[in-house]
């Protein structure tokens, strides 16, 4: 991890599809809200306005080759720093950002097999801001998948196999195991409000150690 | 350059803007199709469907963080070598490419100031196919530019100020000294049908050696 510079905290989601971690970071932003903290709210891909025609592009397009959807990502990652996320922080703001550069580690890397190596040089070269706490929704991809088919309309992500799952959750209980100071792992399976307090215990901490 | 392993002929067209390359990529191609060489006209950014949206992006979009335009150049870059370019290598055909990677360093890696090094590491990741020739045609800015300015609607990047593109043709010339074996550098303020014949007296001679 980098040496903080900002005054702000990075704070990401991340989990597998369908394991409640979008859900969770609209709870943790409505009880941060009521108590008044200065917030801001941005999810990846897709937190710019450009990076809202890349989500469109990425999500929906047809055949994307795996080394153009990752610079894809990326693309979207710089611009969302440079443009949302920087900004906030340096003035002071708490951020909630659904997904960051670890969904890359575990979705190009691992589940489409491009490997962590690649996604780590464009990380450090690109972004090299590291979240200064990391929520993992850890759900088994059967069950994550199921909730899944309760809605209409999955995305190009969405529909890869069974296999391409199980790889993204593996890669991403990997990267939790190697940074146990940024990663907070949670059993996503568990009752929505529990885990709700879980999260607000520990980021209350977080603020208070500030 | 990597071994070629492929049977059909890779060409690049390069230069500023203004500098005619488009013109002579068309003159050449219209002569290729009357020889019935089976050929490839494309470009980029813009030579698949997703890169058509990218290219929109790219050239049309507002304030761009000038390493997110690097990432999205590389992902145009490397569907298009996916999805047209290698295939149509790999069944003999005579590609004809307007821009490439050498757009890139001298673009984003000269222009932006990003630097040749992080130009050159995307290549070798993320592309890695080598030109068997590069038509560069160079023009001072001052002349080019004028020349655009005949034209109605210049994009994002015709709108750089004449520092930025005079840093563009020093790195497209010195590219060109160091790779003299695949570049040919022609003066883009000679007439196009004197500049017409000398490519295709130099790509007849590439074929023939083929």
């Amino acid at each position: 991890m980098t040496a903080r510079r900002h005054r702000g905290l990075f704070v990401t989601f991340e989990g597998t599809e369908g394991s409640g971690k979008s859900t969770q970071l609209r709870l943790l932003a409505r009880r941060l809200r009521r108590r008044g903290v200065p917030l801001l709210v941005t999810r990846q891909p897709g937190g710019t306005p450009a990076g809202a025609r890349l989500r469109r592009l990425l999500l929906h397009a047809g055949a994307l080759d795996p080394r153009a959807e990752l610079l894809l990502m990326f693309a979207d990652r710089r611009q969302h720093l440079t443009e949302s996320i920087e900004p906030a922080l340096a003035s002071g703001l708490v951020v909630l950002c659904d997904r960051y550069t670890d969904a890359s580690r575990a979705y190009q890397g691992a589940g489409r097999r491009l490997g962590e190596e690649l996604v780590d040089l464009l990380h450090a070269r690109f972004c090299a801001l590291e979240p200064d706490r990391t929520y993992l929704f850890d759900c088994p991809p059967r069950i994550g998948l199921a909730r899944l088919a309760a809605r209409a309309g999955k995305d190009r992500i969405e529909r890869e196999a069974l296999a391409f799952h199980r790889r993204v959750r593996a890669a991403y209980l990997d990267r939790a195991r190697r940074e146990p100071g940024r990663f907070v792992v949670l059993d996503g399976t568990r009752p929505p409000g529990e885990l709700a307090s879980t999260v607000a215990a520990d980021l209350d901490a977080l603020l208070a150690s500030r």
